[in-house]
């Protein structure tokens, strides 16, 4: 287990920083801290009365230990692990993968001591015949984990009737056992009733926890596991944090200071939250938030059902390469986003820039320093220029990214998630805005008992000749 | 050459669809109309005096004959290609590469007849060590491609810099000319000297042309076509946009009518963007878009120098991946979005889902369908539920994705960033803001004669313990 604890840094959000008209005041923290004091109070005690079971799942060994003796069971097999599922189902998996595994896992057998790691999160007809054109004479080596806690999201249904005729025409129908893990309801559902027909090897989805809180869970940890990723230390390090936003003391309680700090800017008019990592292994992580935050946040309704229409609007920004393509908005356009930079300050590995050619000495100042200084110059610069623009800014720095602080990271910006929720009044833990969509699929697909509603959609779809150019 | 042709469909954003409210009326398009009609005829002539260079890419014979000369002079000598740049100097050549090949290009050489591409487009030494660990015995077969106007920009410096070690060290100075193009500036410039200095091959970065509006140049044609895009069907494609965004009857304007809508729903509140492609192949599009249009018309002051702090917010977001993710916040948060679906009607490529089990007759909608129908009726639906929640919705069809569309849409975002940039009256082609970031990574990287600029991003990035928790 690694100490290095992730660490929040707010100063450059203060009045101080970015003054008056832009920044929280002393006593504007002060009176958010007030109003959120009783509110971390409150999360704890439902927590402790079973209502948030998210809270719980670093604390939860039986998940780990099913997990990893699947793995045992299994690992060794496979040179090909492929992961259908969508949202919640796959945005933990990829963020992991791309955090804690090189960039080059996949293309490079030296690099990896799994599987191969595909997570197919659309049911896009060339991308994934392409995947399949490649793994044909791999199948036999190649197994799927299936995520879906009902079965009956579209995506992943499709994908699944796919790849299980695939197995049973290329491997035989004995084959489906042994080439189908299923992440699923522990009772009941479409893909629970499929896998207890084929007695397939499965994790559970947990009772109570939407998508996107499930990366702790089966959900997630499978595929991090099979690549070798150490999920002891990942929920090790939720542990940790879960201490730290646990506390009731505001201005020792990352989560609390984060939530107040996202509430008060959006109240101000910051409706936008852009988060920065520079590290590329953080990248896929600013996904998994922009999930995490715009499904919990985004609603129509406040707890008593009073309609308030609110959600502020997440946005991915990777750093060094978005300075050269949204910092001239970010700088210039309207003063409405809240940056969270995520920066990293030990990189496991480094390298030295070389000299500059005779001929371009103005390139000296590069010479011999690290790649690492130049990603962190830019970050200090970028939030320079920021500042000086009276743009507000966070940080999330870690020390370095390991499983450890990646597992506080998650877990931070989860709670993060709930208080947010009790700040802005509205269920943190629900998304009824995503049924109509579902059906309208269904009705689409030719759902029997649907036709009505094709119809109406057939209508509106209709192309009209007078607007189209 | 394909008669494939990309349309607009606007009808979804009027009063007639999603009300009073948030639609636009017709008296309201008339008055934009009136408005707009007389901008296009300015951009015209700006363009007939020579004004907006990138206008002339696709007519430009001379740049398509060197990179196809040079493509026949080197394809066939090396396996891998190594774009070294960043924005402009990269998100075209991603976007490219993601339209026009397909997904498993790098890891199935079946499904390859160029090199493997590579963009790096960062300074991130975990990921770019990662690389190099790989390349390690393959740096033979190994071309770079350098793209940069200055060559002073700092990450693609770096970059360059480790390779040129990289090269000298294992494959001897005189290996630099046969494994480097540089694409950069035709006179001046660090990138320049450099280029004369080792006689290396070099395409043009041409005069005038910002990176966000080079994709048509030597920039990001030569690793299309090494990499076997039909680029002659590219420049096609955009020469066929470029007579209908030239017309000057607004109705018939695709680029006009889309800059007209955008301009009136950001001043209608609506400042945020999102673009959703319902393709995988598109997806890099979205992202090439995000820097075009953030880096153009996010603007602090107007053309008269009046402060306006203009610019709205680019947002990508992937079809059906991004339902399960933002969907809930896009039909109740904030009505303050304008949606552009990208919508493929005719995959060149498809395939059938298969039967459901016996147990899972509830799965009998999907058996047998086809998964691009799937997709498609994914994306109606998401718009049919947008637009019950009074969201405005804009869709470009694409009959199929194809290197002629693709040419198109390039043309009309280009045409019609340029169109939106006269109606908010701000000069679209700069990037004013951009520059304290990069004297600031200067100086924090210890360029002489900036020592006052680093003491002082120094004392403003020393951490104040009093706000690290």
């Amino acid at each position: 287990m690694s100490d290095s604890e992730i660490r929040l840094y707010y100063k450059n959000v203060t009045t101080e920083v970015v003054g008056g008209e832009h920044g929280i005041s002393p006593e504007r923290l002060q009176e958010l801290a007030g109003k959120t004091s009783p509110l971390i109070s409150k999360l704890n005690e439902e927590r402790r009365s079973g209502r948030i079971p998210y809270r719980d799942l670093p604390f939860n060994t039986k998940i780990s230990q099913q997990v990893k003796e699947l793995v045992a069971r299994i690992d060794g097999d496979f040179e090909n692990l492929v992961v259908l599922g969508i949202g919640g189902s796959a945005l933990g998996n990829i963020a992991l993968q791309t955090a804690l595994n090189p960039y080059m896992y996949n293309i490079d057998e030296n690099q990896r001591s799994g599987p191969r790691l595909f997570v197919f999160d659309n049911v896009d007809p060339p991308q994934f015949i392409s995947f399949l054109e490649w793994l044909g004479p791999k199948l036999e080596k190649t197994v799927f984990n299936v995520v879906s806690k009902s079965g009956r999201t579209s995506e992943t249904a499709a994908q699944f009737m796919i790849i299980r005729k695939l197995l049973i025409d290329k491997l035989g129908r004995e084959s489906l056992r042994g080439h189908i893990v299923a992440t699923t309801d522990p009772k009941e559902g479409t893909l629970r009733k499929i896998a207890d027909d084929l007695n397939l090897q499965c994790l559970e989805v947990p009772d109570g926890v939407g998508g996107r809180f499930s990366v702790l869970s089966g959900v997630g940890l499978f595929s991090a596991a099979m690549c070798g990723i150490d999920i002891d230390s990942l929920l090790a390090g939720a542990r940790d944090m879960d201490r730290r936003v646990s506390g009731e003391d505001f201005y020792k309680n990352p989560a609390a200071i984060n939530a107040a700090i996202n509430f008060h800017f959006y109240n101000t008019g910051k409706k936008i939250s852009v988060m920065m990592p520079y590290s590329y292994a953080l990248r896929d992580l600013a996904d998994w938030y922009r999930q995490l935050w715009a499904e919990s946040l985004g609603k129509k309704e406040n707890k008593v059902g009073n309609e308030v229409f609110i959600g502020p609007t997440p946005v991915k920004a990777l750093g060094t390469t978005d300075q050269h393509s949204q910092v001239q908005l970010y700088r210039e356009g309207p003063n409405d986003k809240l940056f969270t930079f995520l920066e990293v300050q030990n990189f496991d590995k480094d390298i030295n820039i070389g000299t500059a050619p005779d001929c371009a000495p103005e390139l000296n100042f590069l010479a011999g320093k690290k790649m690492g200084m130049l990603l962190n110059s830019e970050k200090k610069a970028t939030e320079y220029a920021l500042l000086e623009s009276k743009r507000p800014c966070l940080t999330i720095i870690f020390d370095k990214v390991d499983a450890y602080s990646v597992g506080q990271f998650i877990y931070l910006y989860e709670v993060t998630t709930s208080l947010a929720g009790a700040l802005f009044d509205i269920n943190p833990y629900d998304q009824p805005a995503v049924e109509l969509g579902k059906e309208a699929t269904f009705a689409l697909m030719g759902k029997s008992d649907q036709e009505d509603l094709a119809r109406q959609i057939q209508s509106l779809s209709e192309v009209d000749s007078n607007y189209l150019i």
